[in-house]
């Protein structure tokens, strides 16, 4: 594992913590990381504020190889992230002339006011790197191993299909579920020896609520060959306890 | 904002990391802590992993007044919350002798083998409360001012609506949200100057991508009589810009 490329995500967004709007952008990115061959290892949900953005930012900059905020990159006075990690950085704040551009000719084409709310949008820690944004034009920024997009999904994503091709990811996890009728204390032991047998794949079991419980056994590692042994392994031990297999991907 | 009462969230679980599962946990224990006038200030994604476990409890418990933690604390081998957190507040993990007693009693009055695996889940550090499981018997607990509660959301709402006499709450922060038909950026100076004019009002602005540019003004606070009166100037000053009122709640 020492080869794995990690990442973490720190979301900035009060909306978040309220409980007034529900977290995506934590399954995406997960999943697209993985994708990708980069496991995504840490994720901080923090309020919008100066001091705790900079402080959640430089840890993890420092922890993961990669590392992604989501939120506060918008047009009004909440949203402080650019200036934030200006100084997380020690870095002025300075417009970004090519994000000026871009603004500039895209609120003109609309014959919508320039406004100072709307420049602030170009403004970033200097030496940021842009992140194209083809849904509303502001875009995101990268500067050093920190990639930073807006909290809006559909954004987000857009701008993560951007990133896509400057990240160096590893080997892929390839993953395998068997999902059981049986309850997890039935299979703890032998999924446990099977587990101290395979110890390059990591082996997770996750309890299901329904009428009867029901058990899905996920199987995760980079060797695709040791992968199928454990999950072969495994199906042979659940049929020998006469368990029903409702479902393997 | 001095009598605050703060929470944090420590998510322990690879299936969130992975993206194999979308996390609620979050939303539900931030909407549900808010009307008990508790603030959630940060949630943590980790993985199971003790040294991460470890390092994230200790730091989030002496920095917040409750802690929660949802996850790890199953019969099967990947349930390391318990033994972890023993670890974290130096104490021997020693089987709960109630905790025993319920799981001997559920497990021998369903005809089920009460094995090592199910015996495992009345481990925890000596000296935590039980907090009852309504759902499938096997108890979750408090320890300081640490709550361990299990992943399942199901699961974790009940152990939740266990433990909530036992939380101090603070003064309930109030919400107002008007939804408008214009983008964030014209409505930013304006919105910026009543933040001023309100400093004990949190004002966030969130856009909405519809077919046309639409915006959520959300205010919060412990006060209604302040919470009323920016409110009210909110409405009149997206009024006197024209801006079309879409939703207020």
């Amino acid at each position: 594992m020492e080869n794995t490329v990690t990442a973490a995500l720190a979301i900035i967004g009060d909306e978040i913590l309220s409980g007034r709007t529900l977290d995506k952008n934590t399954q995406f990115l997960a999943t697209s990381l993985g994708n990708l061959g980069i496991a995504l290892r840490e994720v901080r949900v923090i309020p919008d504020d100066e001091e705790t953005i900079i402080t959640t930012v430089n840890y993890l900059r420092g922890a993961y190889r990669y590392v992604f905020t989501t939120g506060g990159i918008g047009p009004t006075h909440d949203d402080i992230t650019s200036a934030a990690i200006a100084k997380a950085f020690n870095l002025p704040l300075t417009a970004h002339p090519e994000a000026l551009r871009r603004l500039e000719t895209y609120y003109a084409g609309r014959d919508i006011e320039f406004n100072a709310a709307r420049r602030k949008m170009a403004y970033m820690p200097e030496g940021a790197c842009l992140i194209d944004n083809p849904v509303s034009i502001a875009p995101g920024f990268r500067i050093g191993n920190l990639f930073v997009m807006a909290g809006v999904p559909s954004i987000m994503q857009a701008m993560f299909a951007e990133i896509i091709p400057h990240l160096q990811g590893g080997a892929l996890t390839l993953s395998k579920t068997l999902t059981i009728a049986l309850p997890e204390g039935a299979i703890a032991a032998e999924f446990e020896a099977l587990q101290k047998r395979y110890p390059a794949i990591a082996m997770g079991s996750y309890p299901i609520m329904k009428e009867k419980p029901c058990t899905s056994l996920v199987l995760r590692g980079t060797d695709s060959r040791r992968l199928e042994a454990a999950f072969a392994e495994l199906k042979r031990f659940i049929t020998s306890l006469e368990g029903e297999i409702i479902a393997e991907e």
